[in-house]
């Protein structure tokens, strides 16, 4: 049997931090062998201060770990972070530069140039970005590796099969749950028999991600996508789930067979299919008029599916669809997680070189 | 005393029916004298035969009134229909044939070239088309006058105050109430943690029935707004209030602080202000940035009033903003009652003449 | 016009304190004039300061107050107190040692032996522990006045007018709304699609409140209830009301019939009917079976008056019925007002004398 | 590999018949072969038919079946029932006389005194009732077993292990999902931000189903446990799962530790805890003070398991607790396949004999 590689989660008693652990609970390469949480728990039992907001209890390995501060020795090669963006804007680089291989779903430091900003399918060549990152920052074995923000997942993993026709401009509504916000976030007293329309930060980051993300590795620089981009974001009374509205114009005028063909057919590179944490089919088109819905298709491949559905004629801009992710595992956790398996496979990961048969 | 006026209610027993009960219970005008409703509670005592599924009861007046079928007689001179589409498409125009004034809810004949789908703030001029619609149709006393798709509602109010501006492109977000489908209307099993994309009918509405309403009367007949519309719906748990995010593209470039000034002065026509369902102020911006949210502000007005706001710039159209209506109130009863109001005032309403004390 | 008397509330910002504003908005003996908030938002204005959970936006001249820091002078006769259980604890009767009347809806000083906890409708004559308490206590015109957990209140409300049938024990189940947790309360994250079968010390309140606000003045105090109560409580995903399934043992055999005019004939003593918050009717029977429900009843006697519903035999103890109050009107707020208003009819408030033709 | 054996699904495009088929689709003995559905999806393919409720979509093997009229000839040995009570009440007999084992969920014949009420855990040998059932009714393969209501299987669940000491009153109140009202069910406008407290039929069925389960087969009948149950039905807003409140009245005084021990413990007879939908602990207790929620633990045991928490004393009947099921599974059709799964064992099931290798 495979040794399985030591993680450490930062973060870990919050929303993200939980899913982390819950995708990890059996992962055929990584095993999780450190926990960071909040101040107020640091030194206690993972399974004693954390207030677990997944379904039944954490498991019984990390339950027993000891929660470690922010500023504690990590000795774990690879380190999945959940931090708050303040904490995540200095201490994911002092870890990357002390040799961790860092996959961060903090939004700090997602948009500094020299940071993938990967979403494997879509643009597992932005990987190289970590050899210029290396170079400039005078980095070994370390690095820092970024997934985006939870709804702008939906929106490029839509889009990126459709790069082929010529994306000029699109249009985003979202509808996201409340676990976007993580925990405790939204209160109750909020959302419940309500919409909120804004969500701070969000439509900035839904304007700019999928433009970077999109883009074009070249001269050591990612060449963004030139398009634009316009976003309104709310908040709706759903646990799990980002929807999306999108109206998007294309450069060619393929007909909707041609695009339902693009979406279906879309898998990412190799060897991106075979990575353990890929779903079988990234993007999948459902042809019922009133799917997908957020409940419903949420769980998709596992979580790592993005559903889209409603391909119809936009009178504005073209072409109008909907498109749906898990919000905390696609759009969060579960991205990490195929982040590092890519780093893996790729060399990226120390001299970790998980066995072909798990993952070919 | 000011005589009220007798008016039957058509569709009494379902939700939109309801709503006009609740709405009239204290109506200086009117008075409920006729409920028609399901054929199941034809016969029987109103109160006994309503699934009342707005808060409390229904008012003791109705509640002992017997249920009519539809095709029995109506003695009262003002007609509000709840009917769904099938029955009303035939039985409104009988019984404006025969004198009745109906104001209906229905979608059945909104779109007729000859019946204003009237917004009393936006087009009161529209009610000119009943004059067109007596003369080719041989009526003398009765008429027929719908208003919109509760959907609609929200936009167009939005829109009306924008005209000035040159309104020439619009896309159309919605989440909307499950009240907007009617009772029993939307199982909880499809709703309860969901967001359905999708409310079969609806889109088409949403792209026609604003440019009618926005249009001019000119030589007898309604000059659509030259514009385009494109929209997308959602149905959202919540139970009363439709949200629309628009964006929107104007022929001139006003300031933001031009367009709330438009918004926040817009009041309708004389004698529109003084009826006694108009709110005091029809569009309202709200300059927090998270507002309107549905359950806080759909009562604003006593549900009358379409809040607005986030007004800021669309990368794509110009302008994007969130606008909300009170679906049941303004987008159907509420509106129904106005447009009534405003029959009354203008000598449509046979020899009905309210007293001026009572909305001057 | 009748001069209406200065009142201060302390924990304005939270979700009873803005109950509290939002109900004396039109009240026609009490003005907000001085509003403790926070300690963050102390100095601000009241409308800056104040994340208002209600629908709409708070008043415009409460929004205009500056906020006090809690060891502020108040110079208002009469306070309406919704702090936490810490600060209650020593400033609320620091303050009506200082002269003031102190209503309070917290926890900290409600079981104190010379502390009414008044409900007019069940217990007005208790407002004579007021005499004790400022004999003890060395107090002139200052008095603290509580009222119950909001929990209670449905249960008091629905027991009281069985006291004549000898109430021996009696089980509660609640059913209890988020608002009842305060803001933000419980995360949204906790409470949607769930049921939270726990609230921390409700079941010890609900276990001895109610046994003594149904317990007779005697001797210069309470002579408790002799009685058995066990309750467990429940945390819905409703956004206002408590509903509380109960079985009760009474001593006599009363028939349904007799149970249900006991209720709907239940009015409490003169002059507790002719104050100006008091419902028309304090406790009424819904004879539907499905009846109370949360939503569609909890604004009954504008959210005054308890719903009852369901009577039936119980096969263990006899009798079992379901009540509903609203949490934060009748179980909070509301009632604190209506205890104001029996003290001022009493002549407990200082020397202010409301009209009789405001009440009588 | 082992033949499966052919099983029919009756009402299988309802919300209970779909988890039938959900559940059944990896099982290790049974294979859907045939599908019942509503008159107006008879003769159509199945997945073209049913309004899939359940998340994603049907297995494809199921939605290529032809759904069957309910007077069909059906040719599967075993038949699970999810119908109506009306149809199930002839039909079930019929077909059981015609030789099927039919194994149902409705409550139609869940009473006769030669139908077991079976829930393997509790009371596996009430099976011996088919015994005096076939030779009653003059059947020799054919066999009927019903499962009890959603909501008396967590009161059964969590009571059976406490037999030992003797039960003699319980009370149960009720918090039960949506589902459970089957699908369209519930309309959303009843149920979002709401609670009803009534659920027509369900509190007769919890006060003497239970009695009848936790009774002794005793000469050719069951002999009915000697307690006295009440019971209060509430319907709340949430998807899945039941959760009871029950106080009870235990003849010994058995510490908290024992009753503890006695529910962890708590495992069924031989061969029960072997049967491939026998989860690994059918009653298992949280320490948690706020355990069991209904969101986070229904899923535990893959939904077979219930869950028990706040065990503590209740002041009129001695102890009290909370326990939780997952409605459509341990609660219908997970429960109606593990009986199902007995009776292959038992060779109740002609002569159909799982491989030993699959359950032993």
């Amino acid at each position: 049997m495979m040794q399985k590689l030591d993680v450490a989660i930062l973060g870990a008693t919050g929303a993200v931090g939980q899913r982390f652990i819950q995708l990890l609970e059996e992962h055929p390469w990584f095993r999780v062998a450190e926990v960071n949480g909040s101040e107020r728990s640091a030194g206690q039992l993972y399974g004693e201060s954390v207030r677990w907001v997944l379904d039944g209890e954490p498991p019984d390995a990390v339950s027993n770990l000891l929660v470690k501060p922010l500023d504690a020795e990590f000795t774990s090669p690879l380190i999945f972070s959940a931090l708050p963006k303040a904490p995540a804007q200095t201490r994911e680089a002092e870890l990357a530069a002390a040799g961790h291989v860092v996959c961060t779903n903090a939004s700090a430091n997602r948009m500094a140039p020299d940071v993938p900003l990967l979403l494997p399918e879509a643009n597992a060549d932005h990987i190289r970005l970590i050899d210029v990152q290396r170079e400039r920052r005078g980095w070994t074995s370390g690095a820092l590796v970024a997934n985006s923000n939870c709804t702008t997942m939906p929106v490029v993993m839509s889009l990126a099969p459709l790069r082929q026709f010529g994306v000029r401009r699109f249009t985003i509504v979202s509808q996201q749950a409340i676990s976007g916000a993580g925990y405790p976030g939204v209160p109750s007293m909020d959302i419940l028999d309500n919409v909120i329309p804004y969500i701070g930060g969000e439509e900035d980051k839904l304007e700019t991600e999928p433009l970077r993300m999109l883009g074009q590795l070249a001269n050591d620089a990612i060449d963004w996508l030139d398009a634009v981009a316009s976003a309104s974001c709310n908040r709706v009374p759903v646990i799990d789930g980002h929807l999306v509205n999108i109206s998007v114009d294309l450069a060619e005028q393929p007909s909707h067979d041609d695009i339902i063909a693009a979406w279906n057919g879309f898998r990412g590179p190799e060897p991106v299919p075979s990575l353990p944490s890929a779903p079988e089919q990234p993007v999948m088109y459902l042809p019922k008029p009133d799917r997908p819905q957020i409940r419903r298709d949420r769980h998709a491949g596992n979580g790592m599916t993005t559903s889209v559905g409603r391909l119809r004629a936009c009178p504005i801009l073209g072409y109008k669809f909907v498109a749906l992710s898990h919000n905390t595992i696609r759009g969060a956790a579960g991205c990490s997680i195929l982040n590092a398996e890519l780093l893996a496979v790729q060399g990226y990961l120390h001299d970790f070189q998980p066995r072909a048969a798990t993952f070919a």
